[in-house]
């Protein structure tokens, strides 16, 4: 099932520097997990913003919610969150 | 290059029927052959919506103008467009 | 699958009444076969406004969409679809 | 009488993390008593976010906003409620 | 129970300027009756806008509702509708 | 001559307990007291926030500026002011 | 007694020429007559739009209210009324 | 060249008392100078409000924004611009 | 003097077509002369949308007024104008 | 390619003035080195406001992303992109 979601991120300027560098490592290690497992389908950087358009296949919304608030940066994030689902006219096997 | 794009569809309620299915046709045909040939490259519908976001993969802004003016759907839409690019945590190919 | 909705309808002034009617009367015999169904878990009306706020359980995504696109007040209707899930605090066996 | 809540929690990060803990303690407990008594309907979490929406059953105003402002996290929430009432197109004898 | 409401009316430019005042004429008798019975506490009209602040003193959301919806000018209204209750500073018996 | 006034209280978190409580007791007397003078006509608690919707009854702006900016909370409160006046519907002396 | 009043007017495209020209003829001497009356104390287009900033200068809030509803385009405006009162800094007479 | 100006004030609350006191001891000379010099034609506080409303009369957009950013409480203020002309309707000679 | 200005046109559907085309060519017109004389600046369309900034370079305010409110599409448009100046950083001569 | 961005700068108040300093000297030679490579086409100070609409001419999205993250300035700017093209009525060879 799909989601598509924003995430806006806001780290706070008295944050440690090597806390922030730590939080980003782990962040990116768990985002890349989800994406090998299939579930974090994409991800794009929006042009000019510390944010990201994601879209996520997951098999329900406990698990969404598991893999969001999961995220190393969660509580530095504002989050959206839409479903989805596939689009009469798409011809994608995988827009589904 | 990438881009998200949000298109909110209204057709006004005194559009002849007709027109209207003759249009909703014509705009199914017209974003297929965009997909086939790879610049939209993802179309999602959003829940309980008549609306969808979408991913297009084009040579510049001209070309992308060029494509949203060119929908069928184009006059009873309202869009929206963001610049998108790599993630520099995603791991997918065709995540660029 | 839990799903918050809230729907607000506006009808057109200049829709002959008896048109009207009839589909009202269609949207509440559709509304409470989904009910009945235990797909749309809850319905209330917002004080004050032509609008309610719905909780539906549905297998998907796929499915909520197409309960709510066949909805007769459909093409009348603003909706807002919200993801939901069992809070950790819940103690009742159906808010899940 | 039924009002529809939503509260979105923002606990600030330099509050203590025993004091934190000890205050999501408190509101658990809080809730699931009121949740026992009947006043607090349902409490469902919305996907990715530290928010939820509620269903409260309570005597009157008095009574809604004695319970909110009673809440371990009050100081920490944004609280909107809405008054409800029942549907004419439900059929559950406790959507009233 | 006291609840405050914002009433916007909008009356349509191709009404009929007979049907429009007679509308209005009832629209006035009924809010007077209310006002009488001790239900619609508060009447003002806000500068410069066709538009008012109310308080209402009703049994319970139901009435509210009832009172909102039969107003003949309901289907020209926009209604934001907020309940109240007493105030810890008040010293009025009849803010309560 | 009336206003309508949205008062938002946000107290600071790291405002120390007793100079907060020494400042809402002042508050609550400096209310009371233009209560008492008739200045104040109408205060209601917003049901779920720290906010209330108030009815003043002066002699002109700079009075009612006067009231606001010297309520003992002022430095912590967001103001909305709204002026009215009689509505023609009205049947109270006192909504004048 | 100062008001500060932004006034948007959208003339609708239905309404005969001739009538809409009529219109804005007895606007415009309505609005000089009470200019004249030192009532109407300033008025400035904004520009790029149709719409105003004026100052009010009138006895109450209710002689504001029959001033603006007795505007000849009244019926075509959004209307946006904010009181004011002299600055603390003014040095002009005229500005209380 | 007129433009009309709002300003936000929002001084921090750990700003010394006497630096706040100093700032805006020159904010008012500042100002005041620049009533006398005719630049800053009109000041006008908002009920109710830490704001005023503006009217600026300069040679161009620099001279606006050297002004602007000249103000000792720029740094604490929120600001809006808007290009003001004179109304076809206005009859005072210095409405322009 | 320089002012950045959005322009979204909006045509309505009924208007016929042949005086649609007539007076699109007659804003083209009116664009490129005023491009011409070098008091239209810039314009660029923004991608995906029936819309336009432009940065007009003119004498005052009045002279702007009196460009937008001639544009052939006026009253299909809504307008926002912003006053801009000389950037410190800026390297080009023509910036300003 | 060419793009629209506005960027609000909000400079802490507790960042040492040096360093506000030196942040600042570098984010005005980064500029215009990039305004020299023709990258940064146009840079407007907006009046009143610590903000400032740019237009960039970049190769791609990346480009565009990397120049801005690049920004001494980027943590404490809000920046907002609007991808653009050729407006069919500019007669400007470098309006593309």
């Amino acid at each position: 099932m799909l989601f598509h979601v924003r995430m806006d991120v806001n780290i706070p300027r008295d944050l440690p520097q090597a806390e922030a560098g730590e939080i980003i490592a782990r962040e990116k290690a768990y985002s890349q997990e989800l994406q090998r497992s299939g579930k974090w389908r994409h991800i794009w950087r929006i042009a000019g913003e510390y944010a990201n358009y994601s879209i996520f296949d997951v098999k329900d919304n406990e698990e969404l919610h598991a893999i969001l608030t999961g995220l190393p940066l969660f509580k530095f994030m504002t989050i959206k969150v839409t479903p989805l689902l596939r689009h009469p006219s798409s011809i994608r096997d995988d827009d589904t």
